[in-house]
């Protein structure tokens, strides 16, 4: 099949952009993503769920601490897109730079997003290239007045050097996945007691 | 926690309506959703991950089969909201009078609609009411040049009568929801062989 045929429908399948925060044994990341979507009916019991590339720090941190939080960034925010999503928390602390505080679950929290939800990890679906958590969202707040930012907008108003970085960094996931992708493993997945 | 404090941000976190078409055994059914995400970053790979409530006979159809199909509507196809939404396959053959044909991997795909994408299940997470499936896109097209149609849009410009019928639908899968969401079943699912 022609990718290209398929791809107006795939292009709406995406979220706002959010960056995902986590936090294990002192270490804190956070990296972005618009692959999280809504998983409950229930107004007082509110679920998500949030897919993360293996090869991704935060990955590590969210399977160790069975808990993230997801902060969405406003429109004006378009730094953080570099600072959280152009860099790897493998090599830096992204968070350093960035106001935050740590949450009941022990998620870092953005001072200044949209809003955020915290999550406790309750199941987790693996994906091959990716882990599919299903969060259980125990604490959250919106912050701001403004909307979510998403990312065909941002793609727009951000520097060009920074869409040549993104493309660069999506080409080498793209090729990772290619890799990792068929390889599904069924074995269930417990957050750590 | 108030769900009033993080209902912003769950609103932006579901799909374009679709048409959820499956057939096991002769019989076919469609539900309407709005929980579908991207799930694959390949362009030759593409995939979902679609959330299933398990009361819906669709449910039973697409674990079967491990096959379903994405149909996208358009903004002027309201009238399969009410047919594909407000009645129960258990009691009625919602495809009947809707134009179809059977795909290569046995679900049913609209004729008319703005696009689809055929599925093959690939993986499970339970969610307690719901599952939420990995779906692999073996077959799709965009159809017609509209784009999709969202449920805050659709909302306002279906009959009242419709509105009610949907919100009663919905505080009924509330309750079951209710009831079955925290009984998470970690035991992997693998598609029919």
């Amino acid at each position: 099949m022609e990718p290209g045929r398929i791809s107006a429908m795939m292009g709406q399948l995406w979220s706002p952009i959010v960056a995902v925060t986590s936090r294990w044994q002192g270490r804190s990341n956070a990296q972005i993503a618009v692959s999280v979507g809504a998983a409950s009916v229930v107004p007082e019991k509110p679920r998500v769920v949030v897919q993360i590339y293996k090869e991704n720090y935060s990955w590590e941190l969210i399977r160790s601490a069975g808990a993230l939080a997801l902060n969405f960034l406003r429109p004006d925010q378009l730094q953080l897109i570099k600072t959280f999503g152009l860099t790897s928390g493998l090599t830096e602390d992204k968070m350093s730079g960035v106001a935050h505080r740590i949450g009941p679950t022990g998620s870092p929290i953005l001072e200044d997003c949209w809003g955020y939800l915290e999550c406790r990890v309750i199941n987790a679906m693996d994906g091959g290239d990716m882990t599919c958590f299903l969060g259980e969202v125990v604490d959250g707040e919106t912050v701001s007045e403004d909307g979510p930012l998403w990312w065909p907008q941002a793609r727009r108003v951000i520097p060009a050097e920074w869409n040549r970085e993104w493309d660069t960094r999506i080409n080498e996931q793209i090729q990772k996945s290619r890799q990792r992708m068929d390889q599904i493993d069924y074995t269930p997945w417990k957050p750590t007691e």
